[in-house]
């Protein structure tokens, strides 16, 4: 399925590198021994570094597999996600387009890593409690892998999501929010099923998945170098780790001399990460209020994003749905229609600021048709007589030539 | 903004290629000369063909920009369209998913070209009439070029595709199908807007835009070569000729041996380019009956398809939407969520079933995301209760383990 072998080689602990677990089977609820009821650490991969070839950053290939050398087995079929394009802002700021993935966002570089997980570890299903982009993504990973897929998912989300999340042939479920956490343990334990969301109190995930974004960080530095900085949408942190390590990783092989600033973008809502750096804790949990970025609208936040955060020297920004709107309509007076949660990245740059040397890149992690609203209406007809097409174009500001 | 200079020198009319004309401005309405009110002769692009690099087809480069030689001069801004997958399916067959692009379809390499085309002719805004793909992708190259944009839409669009439609920035103006033309007219002339849908009685459409399209062709090549066939949604058969048109100039070139026998798939309940080719005529009007792959359902077929299925060998078919949602499905089990007009390549494919030897392409033009039905509903909540759950996987063929 990939071009060269994984030299993956184990799990370790976030909490502590010296603990290590085998590489199989993937941990499900982070790490086991570090892990209390009052905090959970993460795992992620470690590689056989020494066995990288020189040429790692310049080999052909294409999407994931390029990069399969420093990525978890990939024992799920492609979809030929990855390889999306930068698309030049001007003023030295290119956006990471993510919705140009097979479902149109970022988490298929995450799910063609959480469904290996699961064919390597046997089951005969997957189980997800998600309401959006990860969901679908799963659903559709694991249909081409021939597994069966479980989407724990809500009544309430935007109409054109509801039939994406139920395009690929998953059994989608809405249930309360609440309802999920339980009845995923439940699919897990009665069904053998393997878990491509959450299982602990503060986020864990999955130990394969966020291994998948390291393939961004590959793919900016192979076509533009090393940038001054990063800005990424943060939900759970997930992306943001994975874009850290990637880049951590490049530098660390001696590939590149130097690592860009990573500035998490959370909505200003809630944005659990930031509260967690500023009460100088791994994970907390704060009140949620309202917002149409649903997709990044997290409680709590993981250790993950602390731990980025630290390594690049980066900081953690709060933006509220204006800037969020205006960032968006920036990007659509472009040509580029993403989601509201998608626009955070620019929305961050746009809000702090920073004065930072070289290119920055914004990750717009999705599609527009995402959005809350999309699809909830259609368009009202218009007169055509000319006078009334003319009232229109110049209320438009379009005046004859 | 791209990385060869063009080498194309003149349009040409496709009813007599000896008759060109000068290559600016591009011709909006056909070939004059050989067009009447009985029969519309589309034009397109000649090249300086001795002068293209004998590496044309695998020297670096991303999208469309990697083929500037064989393009007309790509004066409007990337989105970073092209460069979309080739997802193996199994048995020989490839899914050229155009999903991919910057608005997730095919269209974005059309429109690339004709916003070109627009710019080199000192226009101030385009104005499209299209109520799907072309008309979004047409706003969203206008807008990152700077252009104004009015688009000539329906009041009968799917939901999501009318957010999708009026998130470029464009003056989106629903009025009825039989309007749409002479005031596509009118704003032309009054307004010095520049055209980017058709205007003659049969379509000859933009002479720019199709050019785009060769770019599936070269990108086919230089990942798998040649391939025996190549299936193709159709509707106007701008891409089917200009996938053709690809494949051509490979081979005069001498890059490759041979062309793919292209076969163009249209809706069975209207079907013009079949109709033209069992009548033996250049083009023809057909009843259109009801079909939801509104995005290929056309009354007029253009010359274009006929010489494109002549030239490589092909064979018109037509599919019914029974078939169509067959052929919608197998993708989606496969993890692809398309258009239901998308998936009439792979329809054609399946209808046909004819020998071909070495790999066949299907192209699938767009997401699921415009398709009719999409946005229109939510889902309804399940009880959360472990047995109902047990119930609803059960009927879903899901047991425990």
């Amino acid at each position: 399925m990939s071009d060269t072998a994984s030299l993956a080689q184990a799990q370790r602990s976030l909490a502590d590198p010296d603990i290590r677990y085998p590489l199989w089977p993937p941990l499900i609820r982070g790490c086991p021994r570090t892990s209390s009821a009052d905090m959970s650490y993460p795992v992620d991969v470690e590689y056989d570094y020494a066995q990288v070839p020189a040429d790692f950053l310049t080999r052909a290939g294409s999407g994931l597999d390029r990069w399969s050398a420093l990525l978890p087995p990939l024992l799920a079929p492609s979809l030929g996600e990855g390889g999306t394009p930068l698309v030049d802002l001007g003023e030295g700021v290119y956006l990471k387009d993510e919705s140009r993935n097979p479902t149109w966002s970022h988490k298929d570089r995450l799910n063609r890593c959480t469904v290996s997980a699961a064919l390597g570890a046997g089951a005969p299903g997957i189980v997800v409690a998600s309401s959006g982009n990860h969901g679908a993504s799963a659903a559709a990973y694991a249909a081409r892998a021939g597994l069966r897929c479980v989407v724990l998912g809500s009544a309430g989300l935007p109409p054109a999501v509801a039939s994406f999340l139920s395009a690929y042939g998953a059994v989608v479920l809405p249930v309360p929010a609440e309802e999920r956490w339980p009845l995923t343990e439940r699919i897990v334990e009665e069904f053998g099923y393997f878990p491509v969301s959450n299982l602990t109190p503060f986020h864990t995930g999955s130990s394969f998945g966020p291994e998948g974004y390291k393939t961004v960080a590959y793919e900016i530095v192979a076509e533009l170098g090393v940038p001054g900085a990063v800005f990424v949408p943060t939900g759970y942190g997930e992306l943001l780790f994975g874009i850290g390590k990637g880049f951590a990783e490049l530098r660390e092989l001696g590939l590149t001399d130097r690592v860009p600033r990573l500035y998490s973008c959370e909505p200003r809502t809630g944005g659990p990460l930031a509260a967690a750096v500023r009460q100088g804790v791994p994970a907390t949990r704060v009140p949620v209020g309202a917002t149409d970025a649903y997709g990044i609208d997290c409680p709590v936040n993981s250790y993950r994003g602390v731990l980025a955060l630290e390594r690049s020297g980066g900081d953690p920004l709060l933006v509220d749905d204006a800037q969020l709107k205006a960032a968006q309509s920036e990007l659509a007076a472009q040509g580029l229609w993403c989601e509201l949660s998608a626009a955070a990245g620019l929305a961050g740059l746009r809000a702090a600021a920073p004065e930072v040397e070289g290119p920055v890149v914004c990750v717009a992690t999705s599609s527009g048709f995402k959005d809350v609203g999309v699809g909830g209406h259609g368009l009202a007809p218009v007169d055509p007589a000319w006078e009334s097409v003319l009232g229109r174009l110049s209320a438009a500001g379009i005046r004859p030539a």
